[in-house]
């Protein structure tokens, strides 16, 4: 049976590996450790900023928590997407932290700078209506939950937006990789050091067995983080895991390459199946390819492949994602092709 | 000028302003007191409820959020209609005690119970599905946000749904009174107690200067509650500030009188609008109702009366709500009338 | 059977009765209206503080965590006496919005400024030991909860550690008026709007019916503020009862008429025991009264007198608080010192 | 330079390190794989516990955290010793979810039956006074953050008050290996399944690279606990990595012959000391020695050997943890030793 479902399905890339198992000495605690302070440089000379605050965490949601919890105040909320990961699959951790997340409907998960901009004046432009929560940060992703990535153009109308606006813009990079080797691509990392005030760059689902590199771009934002982290539980005591996973990463172009490696196998089921003429929810340009197949087509498919069903479009379909990632075996591509063809 | 902005512009009503003139004795602290006591009598008198737990509180925020987060455990979150209270005017309050309001979508402002059974289907028919907030309590307001009333019908189905779902169901009665003074309405409190987990009867918008009274029916969700007031600052040192208000309006027909009142002038209001053909947001047979004017239309009206603006159905229009209450003065109402039906 | 047992037994002042009786107009909601603007530019005459930010709330638990979680950020936390309100009798109000109470020991309800530097030398001088709470804020009550109160010499001096150390200072002033009534005392309220951030004006234990107001100087602490207050449920609805009350008690010297009697009455009582030896768990100079008795001159007053009992220092002895108010009768204080007398 | 500091600075074990590498398949995500079956198995194997539940969370202060914080109602806190480590080193976590940690003093680290039962007698006799905190749980570590271990007569006592009182008992494990592994040791396992409500297996400071085993006893304590674990950031992604670590360490006497190698090594130090008559703080059987050197001492000491300073007992001591781990070389040993005896 070949397993599409996601992108964590697998431990880590070789380098990865050898890393940890490199990392045979003593060390600090608490990411204090050399590896760590050479791993946050590497991050630091690939998004050629100098002037911000890297930090290692543990995963997505522990990330999304910890950050946007560090960052508002009380009575003030985030504004994610309604497909936004913070607001459906973190069985409201923000909310736990005290926080309403402020939903804008989308539909292809991103949110929309004009559109934004009406959301706040519609509902935040009296500052002093003090009975519903005030807009305290902007959430994106990138890649999205359903797989549609930011342009340039579309980052710098946001950032303008938040700028304007005076919210920080956050992006969850839990796929960042993956974006950004997207053919559609046009962001480099050091565009999101200047267009966003935090992001991260994502290593559970991109070769790392876990973690995420945490950008913090404004210097406002930046004040007392590890203690909010160690709050949180998101100070891990052998840090140097973190940072060893992420040194091995952050070489040459190994984060890179193994992101385009996923990308190109996505994209050729992508194309098989437009092809095929077979629907798609979404015409994703990254890792998450999302066809809407008949029940018999999914049924015949079944026997050799394991697929991650979103919902039924109608009683006669079934959507599902097919995840690839920096581990897919190209020879399970070409046998999802061949069999896609013969549907 | 004639002010017709909401139901909390004035003190207390008579017999409300004669009970705290009244109260000039020593009186233990925190509601531990004789008046309270027999005012929590004369709440369970008037809903045949003996083996309900009554308690006073200071303001509708506060009642939702004390009583809301008193149930809840930290993974569950509170299902409302869009337009709830908790959902839009109360800064986040509940989401402040760590727990995300689950939105239904609603026309009326009310939550439909084959709506909320598909609801509770389509998003929390897996009981392990641990990525996303688990539904712990049902909101509904009667009267609504926006004017409705609840039939018996369609609370005994809500019920029967709460029950299978196994969800405990709340009402937030800020404006209960005026709800069941309807000429529609067919509920009785003591149904209230039979269909409903909690719920409160309104002082504040009904005749008192503060205080709202919260019935806690069903025996799981008692326990300790008087901890969690004071936690939330909800537990007044006065108590019997409370309890001599409530022992006032709980006497014979007090609080339905005023409530009746206040219905009755509402109702020659709705129906001078309807017979000018004026469009109603929504036709509400309670104290809130919601003419949209034209702007030609305001302005005229705003020379001598205020209402208050909700929103700009389009250029050219206004609606606004015209809130009465169990002070309105009849000639005030057929001020209004008389310049209404000169527009 | 007359009652010492605390200040807050009675309802409110004539003046505060009257003021509420004579609300009789329509208010704007949620504290903007005239008559509220009135009482705050009263507060601030009498303060002679003209750039201070002033609110009222309901009661005090909910007046110390709606403006103490203001103010921390999630890892902060509050410094207080271990004897300190919010420490002991608020029900974790503090924990609850996410925040460690500091305790520092004290035997006399004050923290001293020479120990507050120590403790913040010892525990807190590494800025990056995310390990620990981080010290975000000092809270002191006066008079603090066992009757002391502090000298402008030692006011001074706590302001200083806590400027130089970069935390602010919040005075509790549940019993602010007694404390300023007392002979001992050399504090005016100008003092306390340079020597803290933020203090509050008791009303609900100094002639009130209930509320207190909050005065915010450091205006680094008031932005949003009354947001908060509307997630906490404590932005009343009919806000203009709280500014009807304080209006009245801070014209001419109604507020401060009133906190000397009640301390004229306590310190009757405090010269009495002292006559007679009777041994005083602390020699309170405001209007708690902390008598040790022997069980049997308890028993002997229990006939005619009820107090609050704090502890059993043997198992001969009981400790309790006599409490007057703004309320106590002259002729009960001379029937209580005749008993004390006849022991 | 021989660093003594702490027990989390190396990786994992050869076994641990082993079977990550061997994790090489594809799995499902979030604890529910095969490899975290066969290693949740173990874990009741060796406790002889059928009907526990366990989790496998990634650090010690998220483990506490997340259980502690499923328990409570959001009016009760937990008990600890002054120097729990939920009180003092996880920078108010618990706080942050909204619960007071509830202070014993100790001498020693541990909660002494006699002392608890007293303490929640004096704090929590009066089932209805509602301004003080309840005791919602007892918090207790093995061994103890100054190195002690609780006998098994200690631990029924605590249990059958705790049992009394109606309080779970929990027990933080983080170095439960070493605990056990102590000569002095009468406790097993099995024992622990009957004798704690919860308690968990350190795996971060016992030969994992990281990982804790929460076995959770009482059934009333099981419900929904993944979604909590989810919320808090505590559910992997890839989570059969915490299952191949536990499953490493489970297997045979694998966990508990590291655990004897520290202690081991640990009570050679420990025996010099005493031997050169040096004085230790507390006279631990654990892997946490704790002595007071003369600053001379340690300073001769400090060309060679890295210890972790405590604290300053007076101007010319400095009482110091030396800690060793399942990876301390013995020959490393043998040299402090050496320097030790030639002091």
């Amino acid at each position: 049976m070949i397993n599409f479902t996601c992108d964590y399905t697998r431990a880590g890339c070789q380098e990865v590996m050898n890393a940890i198992a490199n990392a045979s000495g003593q060390y600090p605690g608490y990411s204090e450790d050399e590896i760590t302070a050479r791993a946050k440089e590497l991050v630091k000379q690939k998004c050629h900023c100098t002037n911000s605050d890297v930090h290692f965490l543990v995963g997505g949601t522990q990330t999304n928590c910890t950050f946007i919890s560090s960052v508002l105040r009380p009575h003030e909320g985030v504004i994610a997407a309604a497909t936004g990961h913070i607001n459906v699959h973190e069985t409201g951790a923000i909310e736990s932290t005290g926080h309403k997340v402020l939903i804008i409907e989308s539909e292809d998960g991103k949110i929309n700078a004009a559109t934004l901009d009406r959301y706040i004046s519609d509902n935040f432009n009296d500052p002093n209506f003090e009975h519903i929560v005030k807009a305290g940060m902007v959430y994106i992703s990138n890649s999205t939950e359903v797989g549609t990535i930011y342009s340039k153009h579309e980052l710098e109308e946001l950032h303008e937006v938040c700028k304007r606006q005076d919210i920080p813009l956050y992006m969850d990079g839990a796929r960042l990789g993956y974006a950004m080797a997207a053919t559609e691509n046009d962001l480099t990392l050091h565009d999101l050091t200047l267009l966003t005030d935090a992001f991260y760059i994502g290593g559970t689902k991109q070769g790392a067995l876990f973690g995420e590199a945490l950008v913090i771009n404004n210097p406002a934002l930046k004040k007392d983080f590890r203690y909010i982290m160690k709050q949180r539980g998101a100070l891990m005591a052998k840090g140097f895991l973190l940072g060893a996973q992420f040194e091995a990463l952050m070489q040459g172009d190994t984060y890179e390459r193994y992101s385009r490696h996923a990308i190109q196998q996505a994209q050729r089921i992508r194309e098989t199946l437009k092809n095929k003429n077979i629907p798609l929810l979404i015409d994703s340009p990254t890792n998450q390819i999302l066809p809407i197949f008949t029940n018999e087509q999914l049924n015949k498919l079944s026997a050799n492949f394991i697929f991650d069903p979103w919902c039924h479009p109608d009683g006669n379909t079934t959507q599902v994602r097919i995840a690839t990632d920096w581990a897919t075996h190209e020879e399970d591509v070409t046998k999802l092709i061949n069999e896609l063809n013969n549907l």
